[in-house]
């Protein structure tokens, strides 16, 4: 138990750390003081290689400040809070392609036009989120009615027409839906039903729909999880009934950061549900790992993009799709996911005489 | 002299029977004797692992069976002719998305239904290619008809208005032509134009404008060929500014056999132009690289993707974008230069007397 307390103890602190030095980054290299909004195409030192501001990018940041600012003490500040609101203000002034249109850009240049659209609902449920996240942290409603009305495009977009987001309809394109969408859906059900009555079952059945959906993805008795199946929930021939695991990845034999930090997300999450020090074991080495071979102990941050031996491909910090998102989560949901074990531990037994610290005193 | 001479006649000779056995390969492997066309997702030993028709490679492939048909007599058998035959059928049945008009597809199911549809103009160019070798071939003269309303109409969309392509008008999106679409454009000129002086003199200014627009692309004093440049000829900014050599690449530490087979192309080429021997010798240091790393001497053909180091990452055979097209083009090319070199050097000369043949007999 003891041995346990201690283990969770320099993780959290391990963690915490970490949280201060990424996040401390962000603040000093992404912010566009000229015209709101965040650049995230970051060099290995933070200096920024490219103007392009990514829409996902920049909801994501808007929610990671406004989390951070919400429900860490020590992330509280005047300086979190302006620079989300920035971003807040550059993404109802810009993302929107053709407003009233509700069908935001994938990226824009440093002024806010847009650059290239992706025909899904990824860049608007990124908007949504940080909306939301807003509306909590100020209580402004004008946010809150935004995230709320794309929202309700989105579901329209996956559940009735997706005419909206511009694909085409070819007669060769087999009927599937990846298992992004209903996953991204869950979340944000998650994100706008937080603390919220009314909205928690106004979204009760959307979210019942994107559980389904998503459990229809788990195929081979239970073995793999596919990406795209066919609309009876059966594997699908080709290339595309085998995709696995999709987003940021680039190459098969590459590590990147991203599962690295969901995977150290999920294992203590898994601890915590079930009390298995295996699962603890797995955690332990999924983040020592990431620790030593993400982690930038010159500039801060993680590189994101190793290859298969675990030397660095790319050293960019951020790019098109790594922002202030993954690792800041990561280590702000571990902090709390830690805090709240060694709290459920009880407190820290009182040692009745003085005793070699380093052999122990409490044996 | 002899030297030269030898090393030539080993090369003709190791590209010649390496072409024999590629050919061989797609010969067994990629043909669809039910629906016409060709499979190109063929793993290491030539197994289909996905029945999707890419059209690029439907229309190269038939190219390089014509080409081989018409240009090499152990080649010029029936079995090539049918199957190019069939795959320019398949074509002509399918490419296009919404005939009449002329817009093709990316990729199609094996029957025929177009999947994704690619807003560029490369899956036409391919298609153009494909008739136009096959009326050199046949004399049919469907084929060159189609040849030539495809040709202009790519023309009409990248000269006069794109609008067909279906690409969005975006504010930000900057004003800039890839270098791959005149480079692409120059190459359907010198195919319209071989042994046509009608074609010749109707695309003739349309030539000299590709080669004017390539060479903009050659920026910093002559230093570097970048893809994406400004309207009036300058670097641009941020990661589009910056891109060089595009193409089917994945990350920027790979080893792809297309850029290898090119590069042998491009020595031997430069040799034959300018007699120079330290053309010859890196055409020698490319060619054994590519013949000891990408040559696959279990299942035959080439692997496509390699890591820095060398090793597969990928052991398939052909792709989305590797087909029945770099590689023996690559091979018949070299053979067709290194004949030539071989010719020019006169015939043989006559050795004067019985001697070692090891030592040599003519000094």
């Amino acid at each position: 138990m003891e041995k346990e307390r201690e283990a969770l103890q320099v993780w959290k602190e391990r963690v915490g750390q970490e949280l201060d030095t990424v996040v401390a980054f962000w603040l000093q290299h992404s912010h566009d003081e000229e015209h709101g909004g965040f650049f995230t195409c970051l060099g290995r030192n933070g200096q920024v290689y490219d103007h392009l501001k990514y829409v996902w990018l920049q909801g994501r940041q808007v929610w990671m400040y406004c989390r951070l600012y919400r429900l860490f003490e020590r992330f509280h500040r005047a300086e979190l809070l302006d620079a989300a609101k920035a971003g807040g203000e550059f993404l109802l002034h810009y993302a929107r392609v053709a407003p009233p249109g509700k069908k935001c850009a994938f990226v824009l240049t440093r002024d806010g036009r847009p650059v290239k659209v992706q025909r899904t609902i990824f860049s608007e449920c990124f908007y949504t989120m940080a909306m939301n996240e807003l509306w909590k942290v100020t209580g402004e409603t004008r946010y809150q009615n935004e995230a709320v009305e794309m929202m309700d495009q989105i579901v329209h977009w996956v559940r009735v027409d997706p005419t909206g987001l511009g694909r085409p309809q070819l007669s060769g394109t087999p009927a599937t839906e990846p298992m992004a969408v209903p996953m991204m859906l869950l979340s944000l059900v998650e994100q706008l039903g937080e603390e919220d009555e009314a909205l928690t079952s106004k979204y009760a059945e959307l979210g019942d729909w994107c559980a389904h959906r998503i459990l229809q993805h788990v195929q081979r008795d239970g073995k793999a999880v596919l990406e795209n199946i066919s609309e009876d929930g059966k594997e699908l021939p080709g290339c595309l009934g085998r995709h696995q695991n999709p987003g940021e990845d680039l190459e098969w034999d590459m590590k990147l950061w991203w599962p690295h930090s969901e995977a150290m997300i999920a294992f203590l999450m898994a601890f915590s549900d079930t009390g298995d020090p295996a699962l603890l074991q797995i955690f332990n080495q999924v983040a020592e790992y990431t620790f030593s071979h993400f982690h930038d102990p010159e500039f801060g941050e993680w590189f994101g993009y190793l290859n298969r031996e675990g030397k660095v491909a790319l050293n960019i910090k951020g790019g098109p799709f790594k922002g202030c998102f993954h690792v800041p989560r990561c280590l702000a949901m571990c902090e709390q996911i830690l805090e709240a074990l060694i709290h459920r531990l009880g407190p820290t037994p009182v040692v009745s005489s003085p005793a070699d610290p380093i052999c122990g005193g409490s044996k």
